[in-house]
């Protein structure tokens, strides 16, 4: 049931990579190029065009290589592996920084922004993203992105071992440590900025605590009352029962992925502890999962989520191909796709149906009797629960509010790691209204604090609500969304999603695709009144 | 049944990379640095010594990488990643190429050379062996290597096919083209020298044709008449039949690698069409197989024998990690390697007993009645054949002559690729008194030519030699070679192979290792002598 956390460590790691965020631009860096540089591009535009050209080479060459090898390294190598993994990793993640950090690149990058007449549409978002991606790490010195490097590995080794026995005292001192060293590299990359809206505009650009105050006091107006009255209402569920073969369910996988849209040509389906999506690149996607044999439901949702990232990543354009441009634009709008395919075409009532069928080819025994409906109610079974990877859709938006608020309180110096255990208690006793019996079940349970992955839960909650818009306008501009789910043939929604997100990669920001999609800016009522209409509906709440 | 030849293409790679020669020294380079240089080094030895370890680490990384992507690609990848990937292929071997062979690097490897005394014992084999890798490199031009770059790719795709279709006029201007190349190649690498000698030498470092034409004389004498007696002999036959389920094939194989002494903590084992042993290092080998239902010998054999290569990768001394020394040091040696545990241990009388009480634990029905004896007899099988990737012991040196003097008459022009199927088909009767019935089972059955690996094929028969010959020397060390191998306790013979020859690496060359291990050069006649015995005494032929 870990699926989303291994999935959350492949897109760090994207996102890592990616770089997204421009609040640096400018600052350190001269705002215009000196009219010297500006006359030798106008002098000599070939030449910038082929650095251009170059240094998207070497940064395909080495992004294609980090992406198998750190997809590749839970999976497939051997513990003894590991050291070695290190050293040519730091290799190559270096060789990176070095490429993309060269003063003479920041000059040609500059000289061809400032001369957008030479440069075509797809060459004018490259300059801009590679200035973005630069800014991001030109100004963090070296030994403190490797001292950084280190303590992470550390502290993720220590919280590995905190959870399994359950001791925070161990872990709070690499807390602190790690939430200072965030802080100071906050400042490197843009001082004027408070640090937590840096790391928030790092996993989605454009936003800050301003925009997430707004959605989640929004999101939770809705989530807490309506989260209430389905306790109330108190409804009979369904459940899905047997004992379903591991063969089988790889096998109905295999299918799932199919139906999704999939590229067999370019993915590779494999089984994992945790699963995740993520590879070198648009034309090696690498998704997996991980079978229950007591827990068919598991692995088919966790698939039909991890399908949904792949979709985005295999359909960027080709024409981007071995460019900056080539992935989803963000760790929000890439949880949309994957939200989009799990949940809103996954946990439909019309899906049900397509769904079911396919299960029971695999396992008639088990899955004999059961009918559409039964599916639907049991996939959507919504109550409080401690694991955020567990939790149902109107439940979970309050598992990732727990954390931004604490996030807030951690950057802002308010609280400290000690603080975490108490502050953690009451907020599920309050939003959620459950008891927090240790550290396992409590601030120990997810990996990202220890990695110092801070201000990327809200992206979660953000994808979701992305989605809803993305769906809603999808129906408004005539997809027969309930047809396409009802049928099992989805292309007429991945054609809408292709055409509006995919094939832009990260030409475009999240805030761009939403306004281009549904010719309005993001809004969080649409995913407000999602939850409101399909619990109301599942729960027989009156109006 | 193809398990070694998928194994040979993984080594091919090593070969590449090792790039082991030095014939090419001297000639282009300046023989000794100039004064001033020499100035500079006893000026500033910590300096030189630097970038010898800057060197060897970026080596290093990038060995790892094209290790981890290369070994992978045919067992992993999806077929739509194949030009991503040659693109980042491509990107990291240029780096390897530039890194190698900067003027810089030249300089300091020649001043470091010149001051032996700075230099502890693995420094300055480091500083022989970069020498000879970069010698190998650095006279190439970079687009003769590109273009043979393309060349191989082209030809190895048209071999397919061609194989495939029974189709030799289709491959043959390509193997044309491609021997043309490697003579001009052989001649950037070494202009004084006969081509098809470079590429014995590329293979096997010291190696030449008058090397190889002393060896397979004695051993034609040798075998030929042997297989004239066995074959009249006619004696019955053993077989091991029946259907041998995968799972239980692969919980067999992770056992054998287990007995063969391989650390688990850093080997991949896993299944692919072709078998092989590859990988980024000693920390991580990857050893593949592949189970057929039909035939249970066919992976037992294959996994031994390429445990055989992972043990020599594996059991380099820990201190020569991360340097170009941390590899088997040449094909035939690791040659012999593999082909002592598939045929020296696993193919003895002794080794039956252990081997089939294993076999038996994962398949008592089908094996239930064999006895050790009979299955002696069944995995020695002697009988002329076709396809060198199914010949036993005795006749697989043959296969072997027949490619050595094909590729001497197409290097010396004697020979044009229209002429090999006439060659193969009159040596295949002259030696094997076999009919060639098409070209599959003729000159299109192997992928090396395709390559432009010639000068290859040698090296297989070498390694069996030099495996006869430290089998010998271990017994006479005081080595219970068939207690060892009758108990299934293989530390007796490991510690034998790993103090003489895996713990070195590349750091001695194979003629230093035998004369280290036994105390005299290389000999054939430990080879004749073990097969005259063995087919003798199986075949119950009079001495």
């Amino acid at each position: 049931m870990d699926k989303t956390r291994k999935n959350e460590r492949a897109l760090e790691h994207e996102a890592a990579v990616a770089e997204a965020d421009d609040t640096a631009t400018g600052i350190d860096e001269p705002a215009a190029p000196a009219a010297g540089t500006l006359n030798a591009a106008l002098l000599n535009p070939k030449a910038d065009i082929a650095v251009l050209d170059a240094l998207e080479n070497e940064l395909f060459a080495l992004g294609y290589t980090l992406g198998e090898i750190i997809s590749f390294a839970d999976v497939i190598d051997p513990d003894g592996a590991t050291e070695d993994r290190g050293e040519a990793l730091a290799y190559l993640v270096q060789k990176r920084q070095e490429a993309l950090c060269a003063p003479e690149i920041g000059a040609v990058l500059d000289r061809l922004e400032a001369n957008p007449a030479i440069l075509n549409e797809k060459q004018a978002a490259e300059v801009k993203i590679l200035k973005r991606d630069r800014a991001q790490l030109v100004d963090v010195p070296v030994e403190e992105q490797a001292a950084l490097s280190r303590l992470q590995n550390e502290s993720s080794a220590v919280w590995h071992k905190a959870k399994l026995a359950d001791d925070w005292a161990s872990f709070e001192p690499y807390l602190d440590q790690i939430v200072e060293a965030q802080i100071r590299i906050a400042g490197y990359k843009n001082a004027g900025k408070d640090p937590y809206d840096v790391w928030l505009d790092e996993y989605e650009h454009g936003t800050d605590r301003t925009f997430y105050d707004e959605f989640f006091t929004e999101l939770k107006d809705t989530v807490v009352p309506l989260l209430a009255d389905v306790v109330a209402a108190d409804q009979p569920t369904e459940a899905v029962e047997g004992t379903f073969g591991e063969g089988r369910q790889w096998a109905l996988a295999r299918e799932l992925v199919k139906l999704e849209g999939l590229d067999m040509d370019r993915l590779w389906l494999g089984a994992t502890e945790h699963p995740f999506t993520g590879g070198p690149g648009r034309n090696f996607v690498i998704v997996t999962g991980h079978a229950h044999e007591d827990d068919v439901l598991s692995n088919v949702y966790s698939i039909l989520h991890e399908g949904g990232h792949a979709l985005y990543e295999q359909n960027v354009d080709e024409k981007l191909n071995r460019t900056c441009l080539c992935s989803g634009t963000s760790c929000g709008m890439h949880e949309a796709q994957s939200r989009f395919f799990e949940n809103y075409i996954g946990r439909s009532k019309a899906f049900a149906r397509p769904l079911l069928e396919i299960m029971k080819r695999h396992f008639p025994g088990p899955l004999g009797r059961l009918t559409p409906n039964q599916l639907y109610i049991a996939a959507n079974r919504a109550e409080p629960s401690l694991i955020r990877t567990e939790a149902d859709e109107l439940t979970y938006p309050l598992h990732i509010i727990v954390r931004y608020e604490i996030e807030q309180l951690l950057f802002s110096g308010e609280a400290k790691a000690a603080d975490v255990p108490r502050l953690w208690k009451e907020r599920y006793k309050s939003y959620l209204g459950v008891d927090v019996p240790d550290y396992q079940r409590g601030p120990l349970q997810d990996v990202h604090w220890s990695q110092g992955s801070f201000g990327y839960f809200p992206t979660y909650a953000l994808g979701s609500a992305y989605g809803a818009q993305l769906k809603y306008k999808m129906v408004e501009d005539g997809v027969d969304f309930d047809g396409a789910c009802g049928s099992g043939d989805l292309a007429p929604i991945r054609a809408w999603l292709g055409h509006a997100i995919w094939r832009h990669g990260r030409s475009k920001d999240s805030a761009e695709l939403i306004q281009g999609a549904c010719g309005e800016p993001f809004s969080a009522h649409y995913f407000c009144d999602y939850l409101r209409e399909k619990f109301s509906s599942l729960y027989r709440l009156k109006a």
